[in-house]
């Protein structure tokens, strides 16, 4: 998409971060990973290809932070009050985004044996689990689970199922998948597995 | 390697299976999944190419069985007597095992994009459960989880972490790790989350 005649054209500021972004994860599922360049990432963002390189150092951070901002911020963070209605509804939107378009670009990403890859797909994990750890904050203060409960270690409990129905066993991410994994979690949860 | 001319050449019966076998992991790890060839494989195993096909209906059928035999087999199944040292060790063996020659190249193949290794993967993995499953049916038995628990289920949860640190996260297979995975496990079970 090329920019309007009647505005200055982008280059600068959180819109052109944003419509590289967003270009990114159009062409991660166009034309998927090892094929994506920055010259077609530019051209779709409408702006110059020197833009892109001046904010990131190469495709690799570009492709990483594309994944890690987009996909994150796209899975909502529950806070019913409680922490097994909040695990269990953020093991149905974890399920319900991987399953979405956008979960099959991460996946098909992750899948790349690319090792270049490692990395973002490193980031992407630990910033979806640092985003989600406010949930399991809230319930140690509300006495719901052992104090000094590490909550990376139990969103990853959490998440780890999931993820290996994704991306090992290819089964279908069902509701009753989601539901056992949140439980799972909370069941070793209170039993002070998360605990250092 | 060439049979030896003092003997009949390798044609028929279980050695020709294990010697093929073997010969396709080792051109995995030599040159990849991608990379692999009958032809290749079985050069190094010392058989005529139709002697394969004979036996299997294609390369990815080839290396699946590959996979499923030699990598399932090579992982003890412990039987201490107690769930909680039973698991622990399972999970053990498993991180070992997976960070050895043989889990490289598991790795290195369930981490390939080619869409035909879906089919092996799911074997694979399912084969690994299986084999666990007499484990928990045991611990069951001796009154020591709640009757009705799903072996696969409570398997599942135990690898699970495993396979995210191999195959999302990237994160070292610590000891500390394999034992949460199986803490983990147990308290679910325990618990009553993998009865159906």
């Amino acid at each position: 998409m090329e920019s309007g005649v009647t505005q200055p054209p982008i280059g600068r500021g959180p819109k052109v971060r944003a419509a590289v972004l967003a270009a990114t994860l159009t062409e991660l599922a166009e034309v998927g990973y090892a094929a994506l360049t920055v010259d077609n990432v530019a051209r779709r963002a409408g702006v110059h290809k020197t833009t892109v390189y001046r904010r990131w150092a190469d495709r690799e951070t570009l492709i990483a932070d594309a994944l890690t901002e987009r996909v994150a911020a796209d899975i909502p963070l529950p806070d019913t009050g409680a922490i097994d209605t909040d695990l269990r509804e953020l093991a149905r939107n974890l399920t319900a985004r991987m399953t979405g378009r956008i979960g099959r670009i991460v996946l098909t990403t992750m899948l790349s044996d690319a090792p270049e890859i490692t990395e973002a797909r490193r980031r992407i994990f630990a910033d979806r689990i640092l985003r989600a750890a406010p949930l399991v904050e809230r319930a140690v203060r509300r006495g719901e689970l052992p104090a000094d409960t590490d909550p990376v270690e139990l969103i990853r409990a959490l998440a780890a199922p999931i993820y290996l129905r994704l991306v090992v066993t290819g089964e279908p991410l069902t509701t009753a998948a989601a539901d056992r994994a949140a439980a799972a979690a909370l069941a070793a949860a209170r039993a002070g597995v998360f605990v250092p």
